[in-house]
């Protein structure tokens, strides 16, 4: 086990009616004058934009509003969002909606109090060292955002999709309402479910020896998302299941299952190539690529990778043939995606073969992973194997010494 | 799943010589003169004090120290310091030590900026509204105090032991290094599994359905605990397996288990009595009750107990005859403990057959317990189960409707 410090201060608030809560917690934390910011017309039509607004008023805080987050966030509204809270003098921002609502709150947050661009953090030119206090309401149980050190935007400029975490982005308080996501299409609770699942491989599949514990907890959050993501989707007013992918999507990636263990993130940084190409869903980026890692760098671990098969899947161990149980754990992943209805290959995603050297070429600072140290010519093998559709395992990765 | 609140702000610093911290953390918190609250002389003894001393000063935070706490912490210690803390001008309380020395910090923390008596909040005659900032630097993983809302001080006028839950009580920062529990006793550290299990026990037998995502939590750190725990005490030195105690036992009750949840809590209030009673280690009181407990209410949801010989104790299921796989899990429990050297009967604990109704008598408000609901002869039933050493299941309980 690594050192490591772990402080997750965000009060949350989970509970059916929720929101009509908001204001008071926004003045708990000293807010006076909020922005809130919010995605599309769901959170209109659907009446939880005015519950929130007027449990705001209730509590005698007044508020901006500014629409129009897009998945995939964009540096525009951050932006528009910085200068509105200049301007009023915001002293709170709220989200509500899902990971592209909150990170985009976080982004205004850090820009609202400084004289710079806002990117300068994101681009790492500058240290973020404060930010205005902000929270959210959850609708989307996906980006774990919600209880997060993270910020992911997309610098417009140049199509740059960057992640910032800091300990000034764990929002000081998250109301989560699974009724809310009652409404959500089935794709976006697969896309959810195939994101937190993300969240939990990027911490699980290390070098660091001796994390019995953190496996252990992983295994249990992958194993009750697994349990219930079907179930969400089946029955959209299931409470038990909604409420389950809600909080396990916190879990995930508050990094309670990643103190202490060197963490990969490859998956997700190549991911995050593909939706700023392609501009797909960040789940059905990581559906795709994360079996294709799997099915790559397996031969490095095979024996965590037994362990995955056996804990998460139930696949029979097989000490005789502990390649063909590793190889199953990661069929089993792949099978389950695709069974979401998520993308499994480029066809399905819509991802080109000839697109493959510039996407890898294209990875923040040229390499990436910690499990298995990634190039660009292995992030290609990857992509390949991602693009050859159910394709072969790459024979060449030996196992680590 | 209940709704619920969760807010579990502590800093946790997790690492080797982590104590060198000390005054820089305090510093942070905004202290300026520090109480440091510890318990015999192993603090001195080993050195520890001085480092934590000596990093104060580093960083310029004045203190006054406080020794002698004992196990089952008393109220002459918390007077004393209360006492200090006012006539001083502490702003900051910092333990050294346990749960008896944090959760002895805790009820100095409540009572400096009250002008009453501090067991009027544990007598529950007033409301705790504020209390000094606290932290801690833990030497003994068991009541997971350094990440718990909760605090439990006996109160020597008529040896009441009463626990006190408020959010005031979360330390602003816990300094765990694993290494500080190297010497620790084999039997402290059998008592502090036994404790965390039992943190975790008292939040798993409940009878809200829908909770299987707090379910597999609860078994996972379950089965990390019962991995561990011999291991640290075979090898003083092994810090993977100290590193996972002490990281388990704060996990075990920060409530992260036991959220959206009813929760039991009635083996802890017996054990209380027989504590207070006979001044033996928490600990050893919960190793006797608890499996009298499970033998005694195992009917009242043969399936919920099924659940956990299978999946903490890997007792095969055999769908034939869940009564045996329920009783198979409760004496996989008791020969745990008995195997760590715990005592598991009235006789190994010292304690005597005539004093069961009085013990009975005693427990706080008349009755205990959710999962079961027990008046005074329950309990006695309970006390005469641990009494009998290894006797009869109880016949009378029904299941439940």
């Amino acid at each position: 086990m690594l050192d490591f410090e772990f402080c997750a201060p965000t009060r949350f608030v989970f509970s059916r009616g929720a929101q009509s809560r908001a204001g008071e917690l926004v003045a708990a934390c000293g807010g006076t004058h909020a922005l809130v910011v919010y995605g599309g017309g769901s959170a209109k039509r659907s009446g939880l934009l005015d519950q929130v607004l007027s449990s705001l008023k209730q509590a005698g805080v007044a508020y901006e509003t500014l629409g129009g987050v897009r998945p995939n966030p964009r540096s525009d509204l951050v932006y528009a969002g910085v200068e509105l809270c200049r301007r009023a003098g915001i002293d709170f921002v709220l989200a509500i909606g899902g990971g592209s609502a909150i990170d985009t709150a976080k982004a205004i947050a850090d820009g609202a109090l400084y004289d710079g661009d806002f990117w300068d953090f994101f681009a790492r030119k500058a240290p973020l060292e404060r930010a205005l206090p902000h929270g959210c309401v959850l609708t989307i149980p996906a980006a774990g955002s919600e209880g997060s050190a993270s910020s992911v935007i997309t610098q417009e400029r140049g199509m740059l999709k960057r992640g910032l975490n800091s300990e000034l982005h764990r929002p000081r308080f998250a109301i989560l309402n699974p009724e809310l996501t009652f409404t959500l299409p089935r794709h976006q609770l697969a896309c959810g479910a195939t994101d937190m699942m993300a969240h939990i491989l990027e911490r699980y599949f290390t070098n660091t020896p001796d994390v019995a514990l953190t496996d252990e907890l992983a295994e249990a959050l992958l194993r009750a998302i697994i349990d219930a993501a079907p179930r969400a989707m089946e029955n959209a007013t299931d409470y038990e299941s909604h409420a389950t992918l809600m909080w396990a999507g916190m879990l995930a990636h508050n990094n309670s299952v990643g103190v202490g263990r060197e963490q990969d993130w490859a998956s997700h940084q190549i991911g995050h190539e593909l939706s700023a190409l392609y501009d797909c869903a960040h789940g059905e980026s990581l559906s795709v690529v994360f079996p294709a890692w799997m099915r790559y760098v397996y031969r490095h671990d095979v024996a965590r990778f037994v362990r995955f098969a056996v804990n998460v899947w139930r696949v029979p161990n097989d000490p005789a043939d502990p390649d063909a149980v590793a190889r199953a754990g990661i069929a089993a992943t792949r099978a389950f995606f695709s069974s979401l209805g998520m993308p499994v290959s480029f066809a399905e995603l819509g991802a080109r073969a000839e697109d493959i050297p510039a996407l890898a070429a294209k990875v923040v600072g040229g390499a990436t992973g910690h499990f298995v140290r990634l190039e660009p010519p292995q992030i290609e093998e990857i992509l390949r194997i991602a693009c050859a559709d159910g394709g072969g395992l790459c024979p060449h990765l030996s196992p680590k010494s």
